[in-house]
């Protein structure tokens, strides 16, 4: 069952996932949520320490349907991830601000994924080597293969953990604002300013000058764009 | 005392809001956590549902030394806001890539907020009205003013949630990959790819055309830098 599930193009909605305000905004399609994980760089990461919700930006990565997260061994994170802690991981990027004829209209753009669920500890080293060098290749694919991989030292320092992809939903809007048909003739400007995220030119380690040129990868960024 | 607390220019340390990761990387400053939240455009908001922690985009504003937040009269957030959940506010600019020459010194550059606390009701209209305009005014500074200000029914359908800034804290990372000493010499490019969120040309509503030119505010929009 398990296998067919996930041979399926759309994640199982549950009382939790069903996108409930402005549901016209919400999508279950597999395609959809993986596009998102992919183009973006931090994950808003929610847990609950001793009751109270806390929500910290974390590096990810996608690996098939699970996501990869990383903790120092000895972190509040690792250790409530490790005792099977429930999880929220959000992305979210921004596309624009929506500007609208009246105050309650004004909206933004955007593309969210929430994944709800628990984490399963990676343990073995090959498991935790793949797992980090995902998160290195996350950010710059095809890095991991262009630095030095974890010793031993760091792969005691780190634990590695996989949120499986089942409760999963997207969110977003895009286009125009919307304004109410009686508002349509008011003396405002409305419209969208699209935003964009750029990667610069690099800055090679002003401490170190590096003994390599900077790859294309870096000098030519961008993300993942589907 | 209260008072004579929000007079100081650094947010009291707690056990919960201390940085323990990288403390280095922490600042209890009010300017440091006002600028990344006067710059952010979204927090991402966490709380618990029936034990489930759940983390949404929301938008914002910051009003002095609270936060400003609104929900659908009949949203499970609201609710949950208006039962006094705890909550963490995270707000996260990210900055730029770092490259470094092994795996695990890969890092991204960022500034993030962290808010925890509860919320309280703003119910009288003339608060409302006036946390509202604050919500406009954050994404576009003066804008409230150049659109349609909320109707009676509006009012009444959405809560609006002021957070106290007490519990805060700022983490960040800024500058070169921090290799260790034994990895200076290996062969591999090691620098920082800058991130920038940039605004682009302002596109009319494509579906009515507005009534009024673009505002410089929003041809010429940036976000406030500090």
């Amino acid at each position: 069952m398990e296998n067919s599930r996930s041979s399926e193009s759309t994640f199982r909605v549950t009382p939790l996932t069903r996108v409930r305000r402005q549901p016209k905004r919400g999508s279950y399609e597999k395609g959809d949520a993986f596009a998102i994980l992919d183009e973006g760089l931090v994950a808003s990461v929610g847990f609950a320490h001793e009751g109270q919700p806390l929500v910290l930006p974390m590096a990810y990565s996608r690996d098939a349907e699970r996501l990869i997260l990383h903790a120092a061994t000895s972190s509040r994170f690792g250790h409530a991830l490790a005792n099977g802690a429930r999880l929220c991981v959000t992305v979210t990027l921004l596309d624009g601000i929506v500007l609208a004829r009246s105050a309650m209209h004004h909206s933004l753009n955007y593309r969210s994924v929430v994944v709800l669920g628990s984490a399963v500890e990676l343990t073995t080293r090959v498991e935790k080597l793949a797992a980090l060098a995902a998160l290195v290749d996350h950010v710059s694919p095809g890095r991991s293969a262009e630095c030095r991989p974890p010793n031993e030292l760091e792969l005691r320092a780190t634990r590695v953990f996989a949120v499986a992809l089942e409760e999963v939903s997207v969110k977003r809007r895009s286009g125009d604002p919307c304004d109410d048909a009686d508002d349509l003739e008011l003396p405002y400007w409305a419209g969208v300013i699209p935003l964009e995220q750029r990667a610069m030119v690099p800055i090679a380690d002003t401490t170190h000058a590096p003994r390599a040129d900077v790859p294309s990868t870096a000098s030519g960024y961008t993300r993942c764009k589907s």
